[in-house]
């Protein structure tokens, strides 16, 4: 288990490597990376109740406007990696996720990025975040900061 | 150029392997070769006048309901290669595309394959095909037709 | 839990899909439904004791040939799926896979198909398959047969 | 034509949006657009020359480090896009690519991003360039240097 504070509430996400995620330098594409924090964002929306679907069918849309990834230690075919998710900043129409990418053990870390997001309605003007949902996704002020990231543009 | 009959209209549309499109195998992602069947079937509808959008818009939709394909050679990154699309069968509600893919010289057959579509309205169900549609989509008369391939289960 | 016969062994993988995997109809994109497969694949592969990662740097590869998918209800975003697949025919150098994609409750059928595969050394010649991996992977004798799909076009 | 400064020698690429390539907010996946802009970098390769699978061959790969986007405006199914790419920094064992992603005009602009890239061995390990790859990709002295992007993390 890794020990760095995080935002909370928190999800880890485990993902098998498939061998279409692969490229032929046998590693995971650098692009997947992107994919793999979208489905541990779909995760962290679950497990606080969250339904994304209902949220567009009511209005709402995050669609990403700047996403950063740090690549440190590859991954292949078949590796069970687990990403760590949490929200990081949370603004009026906007919202920040941060992820942290591991191996299966949980220690080593292979990748860590942030996705921003505007928060808008459907023809895509940015709308406050809604009550209801601010609590829910608000982090937790008691919990540690994130660690200094002195290169990470979106912290 | 390849000499095998084909039904007309046809269309011939480049396509340059990317990294992201590999596996870790070095060679193209099964799977992508949907997606690229699905390019040349847009660059089809595109070179007889169909703006697809348009017709999503219109409220028709040609969702695939099968597809097939037979993979003979592998293609690596950064080679170019060549579709070659057309419609095989046009039903009252449906249609059929074949693909031919090959090398950038035309001659190398490296995979071949069929998607069938239903045409549906906006909630899913089979709508027959507008007459402007079928004209413009219908296989020539005069073509000849598909060369036997007695595996292939759409054609 | 469905019902149908099925050749044994073999495995079920649940999915849950991803924003990436849809597209502008707003569901699962049919390429995706390959990419799926495959992710059975190897839960099945694993589910032996089989690691194909071993295998391949043993020199044995086993290339998709042909691939087979129909689509009977689409899927979106956040649905939990679930693959059924196992080993319908298992030759002397190739052996094919067949998928039942289904809901959540495992009733409603979703997709189903089939992906050809040849056993090949690393210059892509056939190969026999080594007797190890014949015995761990022939499908069950007893099992019942496949249900009769008349157009499928691999069983 | 766009006039903002950028490095030079720079590559233009077209690109056109598949249906696969959206999701089920009706536009691009903001995964796809660090392959979009993998396309461009091949594109820039050959322009120069470069042949990246004989690069590999040779036993150095530029496996990507980081890589950051901001997404301004989307582009749908259909769409024609265009991506201008150059590289902005060169190291001794390290290079960064920066891309711009406009509309057909080429005035509106879509997207921008940068990847870093490592030169490694086989293995991994960071090796410097060779002097005739660092001749071919250094970023031309005379001209301008990139627009001030302040909140670009890799420029």
């Amino acid at each position: 288990m890794h020990n760095d504070t995080f935002p909370t509430p928190d999800v880890w996400l485990e993902h098998r490597v498939s061998y279409g995620e692969t490229d032929a330098m046998g590693f995971v594409y650098h692009a997947e990376y992107l994919h793999i924090f979208e489905r541990s964002r779909g995760a962290y929306l679950r497990s606080l109740g969250i339904d994304y679907n209902a949220v567009e069918k009511g209005g709402l849309f995050f669609p990403v406007t700047e996403a950063w990834c740090r690549y440190r230690h590859p991954a292949k075919y078949d590796d069970l990696i687990v990403v760590h998710a949490g929200i990081s900043e949370l603004g009026r129409a906007s919202l920040t996720f941060t992820y942290r990418l591991y191996d299966a053990s949980r220690t080593l870390l292979l990748a860590e990025g942030t996705t921003r997001h505007a928060c808008t309605n459907a023809e895509g003007r940015p709308t406050r975040l809604p009550e209801w949902l601010s609590q829910k996704l608000k982090p937790s002020g008691g919990c540690a900061s994130l660690p200094q990231e002195p290169t990470s543009p979106l912290a």
